[in-house]
């Protein structure tokens, strides 16, 4: 038969996790996604069904299961690290791990007095994210956001673009920017960052920088936002980002006998302009 | 033909809208989705396709977006009584107008010093609702929650339920309780009623109710969040809520050789219970 | 204190269900959502957390795996009454019990000879439905079709219709027709009703009605199809239709130097034009 | 300021198409949502709002539309191609042009005699795609399936795997296989290949391996799946081929006090085994 197995992985995806810390004075809530990818010599399994290499995609399920009820899972990126390294360690024939989890943001609910200890609500809709890529000799550790909406009614113009026989849009000087912010950033070889605080500070240089850049594109914008993002973090290597343009369209009020002095907009998610972009150190 | 038309109804769904009300200071921000169903004389159009007293759909569309540029939009219970009012007043043979409104929530982004003027973030996955029916004679106005995500990790038990031969489920004094919070409430005859406040304060006394009670049943917490509603605010004549009983499921570990001191969990939304009530004044 | 408990029900939603009937020459396939919801005497859980005449949603979900087993489920109608008639009958504080059960379309693969007896391919994105309410001295029972896309390219107009200050849409004598079909239709009291074959009946003489129409609007289109569906099987005695009109809009391609001879079209989910109505027996 | 852009690309995403050719006897209806994205020399955009190079993302979806009203899309590879070319060709500073296709699946609906020649019923919820990158000196046509759900009851074991101090799983000589196959396959360099029939084979002889492979392990059928769309089409170079493992776990029933002969399964999506590979030509 000409045919060979070119390349391969599998894993279990979509494992969900809800942790508490039962502390003396209050509760802390932790709920997570995670999914397991492993490389390696799994050939046998694709080619003649011999599994004798094959780790469960159950038993992965489990090994999240076992590990988060014994790590503490300060963040993410920690429990990422820890549970990458279990499947390389463990498994000579695996060659890479590559674990993603995403989890899910909680606040404490406000009461009288002060927050409450162990009642929550949800924060956002956006999802903190991180991924560990363990490739034996070496791990290279992403964190990150998923899906954070934010929206700009000023301080945005699209102007002086190539124009060709099919360009109907007209340009702009001030239209509403509103995009749903995906980014991942790489940590470099300096193993003593703390995760929680280094994504606070990325979080909210790039939110500052969306909010105070004065945008001529969104190239420009999602550029500066990188930037932000490496002055904000000197153990960051790299960031990428992605920015769908989620068009508010200026309704034409005119047939309606009425003035849109660039107060009505049309909302919509698509199509949507998709601009990508990674930022690295020069 | 031995059928007739029983009832029927018709109207436009999904008309997205974002205004910005350019302050001086600062810029509002406001996300709807508003939805228009209209019942009346249209019998015409079913049994001939005589479409003279049709408003065509499209009609509906501009028309929330003519009064988004004429209306302040204070509140989105202000602006669904002047839409629906539009359609009995304006078309004689309009029996009832019934308009849905849906508001994205949204926090300025916090920025040095202050928030933001102009630019925002998403603040929750859940939108604040609003529903009025005009009945030409008489408007009802609800308001209401649609989607928020609420969750504590103790003060929750559920014991004493009947049993009978397919009942398996084990008695627990503590478990976790998460669920997605709807809510739907009328406010009385009273037209004096601030609805931003009264929203504030309705929102609050749920959610105050959620963390506090020492729940024996979801639907015992779902009674007293609905109390607790009509105690906030005394222009409200009746409540709805529901709750998804979103289940976090207590891992066994004992056969991974690990204890689980009520700390790991799975975390589902399918299946759920689903507890329903009507809280009324006595 | 002022309030009171004006309406409640609970039930166990998203139960999902496979069921494999190994017979000697073939497997039939089975998948199924079930939703159950009842009401009765329980108003001390909600009152005072006194659980016990509350059957757990978790014993609702054994139930419906336990039926599974010992049912035939020749049809999700008969399945779904005897289900609905477990809890009523089971359960003498049971008000009544409805039960909601919504079924995957499978087909077999077509391999050589003919279809295969163990392997299936989903045949549909649209579901097949039934609602049983069985209210302890009388059950109804409804049937129905939920999400069928179905679309014609001519053979609709929508011309004639009220025009206002507000109204800009162009009348048209042909345009493109698309909807996503929901109906559920009651059976009568007859109970010797083959309901697959009803089904089959129904579903076929919708779908050819819409496809021979000549439409005047999606109103009258509607109307035939219930109108043929009460024509097709006489144990029917009302349908329920909704149509959402997914518009498909045509692209002025004039300033992009082209013509549009009707052909090229924008597909559009939202904002929809939604029409719905109830077609009885005269 | 110490950084550069690394990487970078944009495009327009979404963009959905609904095209009719009326022909004499019949119209033929066509479905697509389409992606473009490009590379090439937009750094001063990034770096410093300059648009002068930026083809607006509005400027690509109008020329969809406008590819769409001149060319005959007998197939969505072939006009993958034509849009992708136009980018290149049509603008020195783009590198490369990425072109993704998806075509919602139609089936004539069935009335008497014969199909109508004009009304239309989703046939499918899986969509067929196609990606062509075009790097100006050289393009890739590749075409695939995206969510094609199937499943088989019997004929699927999972044994013989490695076992460590967390696995808990049982083996199983009987288990229910079904998944949601998503492939892509590259074509060769002779383009003469008829798409349409080639992805008729290659679809219907994974389909057949499927529904006839005495499977050991899922990633064994996913290369005897790979294997014979390579079998089925010579053009093919090698295909790429998803599998999530859309668990059908038995139910213990003897709780119930009831026996479960491999007949009675809950319905899962999550969490997923996912099975991916490659398989090329040796």
């Amino acid at each position: 038969m000409p045919a060979k197995l070119a390349t391969h992985s599998y894993g279990k995806s979509a494992v969900r996790l809800t942790k508490v810390k039962r502390l003396a004075d209050r509760h802390e809530l932790i709920e997570l996604e995670v999914a397991i990818e492993l490389r390696g010599d799994f050939d046998a399994s694709y080619l003649a069904g011999d599994n004798s290499k094959i780790i469960a995609t159950d038993t992965m399920k489990n090994t999240v299961y076992a590990l988060a009820a014994t790590h503490p899972i300060d963040s993410i990126e920690e429990f990422g690290v820890v549970l990458a390294r279990h499947f390389v360690q463990n498994n000579a024939h695996v060659r890479s791990a590559q674990v993603e989890l995403a989890q899910t943001m909680w606040r404490r609910i406000p009461t009288d007095p002060g927050d409450h200890p162990h009642a929550f609500a949800s924060a956002a809709s956006h999802r903190r994210t991180a991924r560990i890529l363990d490739a034996r000799d070496h791990a290279d550790v992403f964190a990150g956001i998923e899906g954070l909406t934010i929206l700009k009614t000023t301080d945005s113009a699209f102007t002086g673009y190539l124009k060709d026989k099919w360009t109907t849009l007209p340009e702009t000087t001030d239209r509403i920017f509103a995009t749903r912010l995906t980014a991942s950033w790489r940590y470099g070889e300096n193993r003593r960052t703390d995760y929680n605080t280094a994504h606070d500070r990325i979080s909210a240089a790039m939110l500052h920088t969306f909010a105070h850049h004065k945008s001529l594109a969104v190239q420009q914008t999602l550029y500066a936002m990188g930037e932000a993002a490496l002055d904000a973090c000197p153990d960051v290597a790299e960031i990428e980002l992605e920015m769908p343009n989620q068009h508010r369209i200026p309704i034409n009020l005119q047939p309606l006998g009425l003035p849109n002095q660039n107060e009505i907009f049309v909302t919509t998610t698509e199509p949507y302009g998709l601009i990508k972009a990674t930022v690295a150190r020069a």
